[in-house]
């Protein structure tokens, strides 16, 4: 059984590399084309998906899934329209294949340039959401490249469906097929015969939880990047304008708890302490946060807090919870962040110039913020026009993954016989 | 032994950490100054150097060490003469960072820049030549990031006497002396305990054979990037320039012959073999290169060849050997290619313009030249000034890695109290 499952993984991987080598060649007329078609075809093929999520929210209630959990998985008209939107939105961005990205006459009159192209074939590994499915699908076309889906076993009849109308699509406009193909999803040794495939797939991206992604990390072989994880910390300095630390704490920790980019930690700087730290943890109270507060923090709250432990500091909530500190310095809260931080997106509030390029400088992070909210790392708010991931590596791409993040570089090099001296 | 082997090498990963958050804040001043007062130094304490490098030598000989070995780990006057100038090279280029990538308003007024900063802690695995411990701390050092460097065992003496030279002239100037260090070199487990030293180490390039290559891309959980191993091709179409394609051949592949972008294989159009096949096969013999050939080629070259076996078309000889092979179409050639090449460097001789393009277009490797020979590809050829190596792979980097293939990316973003809405 485990040898037959590899090798159906590994045959999905080499026909995703056939694929992947007409794709190179096609036109982006040709790859709107087909997302054009792929988003018409969800919307008129509406019923068949969602009969299969149907199935799928059955089967999950009666494993006991939760509620999160089912609202999740869940697809409906709207949301298929949604998913159909973006799609339209990926073919109005400009193609990344093909870009020049540096380039010139070299002394000896060779001409080179160095231009994007697709990376080949792309694995994603991802939990419930089937909208992930045909978001990633539509990135990876649009940049080129074949994709190979590994989606949540809850989610396998929704995939389905969705896979077999993005084929449809493909076939519409003359692409191939195998461009878009979902791998078995029953048995957890198909991410690993996935994220071993070498010299077949060119990248995988896990997007979930702190498991999966260091499960991927130490058992891949085949390129990875990791994704999502966000201890991320707002921090007040002593120059804060206390009106925008106020907004910009509350808007980080309750716009949506369970994003990556929501603050988990908030730290004070001790000379505002006594006139910031009563006034936030009541806001944050009010707003329904409980706060997991440090002595000090705690001592000047004024509000019920709770004793944060040493875990605190490391812990990425997805809740209403914030753990606290108070800091004696600027530098103590760098200190702190680039210890705990997971390199997702750290915020300071400052009025002080010298103040915020300090932190800008020394913390070590995918986006860092001045006098915003940490709410704003998201691949649409920066302009990417979709993402499909929020890298917290630094290697290759780093913060939200558009479609130029989908791609690599080659350099090309024409002339007329040049040959190079032997000296 | 090993438990203690493995606190030396994680020891040294922390100090290089902190030294690297000091680098972080260095000016280009700061660091080309460095540069500068190492290549000093590095002329001034030639003697020492050479002390130590002939007690390398001296063990390499009694060890059974090659001729060729010996020369790739002799050092002199002459030699560390190159280093230094190396390195003032360096001090001449640009800062990668800081360099903004990317940047603007948004339509919010947030203002974002993505910017260039240091990867932070680099790792480099690599064999006898002890000037690579120069040439790698110097690119390090520009780009901002520390140096663990992993040396040859048979280079030990030399790569101390460097490496305290450098550590020295980073003092001079006031940067700390761990933004360089020499780990331990006589066990191979200190190339294990570095490329599995995750959250200490942001990169590790291995630079050897495929050996090297393949234990670090299977046991490594910090980034690494593949480098130099170059199955390198020259396909001659129907419609090539016959003397270019004579000239690139040769050139292609004698021009040095242990290096990665000679080329290893010579595909020949079936539409111009009558001609073309005698002709380069008497000039490879005169050069003294042996051609293995296959049936089709054989039987037209008309001067000595061995047979080719299966293996030959994966082989880098990395001597004065090339597979050669008739093909029927320019599809042909490119299914060659993709399928036994290494994605470094692959060579098209043509006058076809649409040639050209299909092949530019569908060849899978770092650098694709058309009428040129394949010992451009060269971080030096390519204006990068220096290189620390070639890349294979197409993550992060690819072709030859220079000061910017150092560095990774941040976001920072600049608001007035801005907060994301809720919808």
């Amino acid at each position: 059984m485990t040898a037959e499952l590899r090798e159906e993984v590994h045959a999905a991987a080499r026909r995703a590399r056939v694929a992947a080598e007409d794709l190179v060649l096609a036109t982006r007329e040709r790859k709107d084309a087909a997302l054009r078609e792929m988003a018409a075809a969800l919307r008129e093929r509406s019923e068949e998906i969602l009969k299969a999520n149907t199935a799928d929210l059955e089967a999950g209630r009666a494993a006991g899934l939760t509620e999160n959990m089912l609202d999740r998985l869940a697809l409906s008209e709207q949301r298929i329209d949604g998913v159909a939107e973006g799609l339209l939105t990926v073919a109005g961005l400009a193609d990344p294949v093909g870009e020049v990205l540096r380039g010139g006459l070299l002394p000896n009159g060779l001409e080179m340039r160095q231009v994007r192209v697709p990376l080949g074939v792309v694995g994603m590994v991802y939990e419930a959401r089937p909208n992930v499915t045909v978001d990633a699908a539509g990135l990876a076309l649009k940049s080129g490249n074949a994709a190979l889906l590994r989606g949540s076993s809850s989610a396998e009849n929704s995939n389905t469906a969705l896979v077999a109308v993005l084929r449809d699509a493909l076939e519409a406009v003359g692409l191939p097929a195998d461009c878009v193909q979902l791998l078995p999803c029953q048995d957890r040794a198909s991410v690993n015969y996935l994220i071993t495939a070498r010299g077949l797939v060119d990248l995988v991206i896990p997007r979930g939880g702190a498991g999966l992604i260091s499960t991927v990390v130490a058992n891949a072989t085949v390129p990875t990047i990791e994704t999502g994880v966000g201890n991320v910390h707002v921090y007040v300095d002593a120059a804060a304008d206390l009106d925008d630390a106020e907004a910009i704490v509350l808007n980080s920790k309750t716009r949506r708890t369970s994003v990556c980019n929501s603050a988990e930690s908030l730290l004070v700087h001790a000379d505002i302490a006594d006139v910031f730290v009563p006034r936030i943890a009541e806001a944050l109270h009010a707003a329904g946060v409980t706060v997991h507060a440090d002595p000090v923090f705690a001592g000047l709250s004024g509000t019920e807090v709770v004793a944060a432990t040493d875990e605190d500091w490391d812990t990425e909530y997805l809740s209403l919870d914030i753990a606290a500190k108070v800091v004696g310095t600027l530098d103590e809260a760098i200190a702190h962040i680039n210890e705990h931080g997971t390199g997702h997106t750290e915020a300071i509030v400052t009025s002080d110039v010298k103040a915020a390029r300090r932190f800008t400088t020394r913390v070590d992070a995918a986006a860092v913020m001045v006098n915003a909210s940490t709410g704003f790392t998201d691949g649409a708010e920066f302009g990417m026009g979709a993402e499909i991931g929020i890298s917290t590596q630094k290697l290759h791409a780093r913060g939200p993954m558009g479609l130029a993040e989908l791609t690599s570089t080659k350099w090309v090099v024409w002339g007329e016989g040049h040959v190079r001296p032997t000296s």
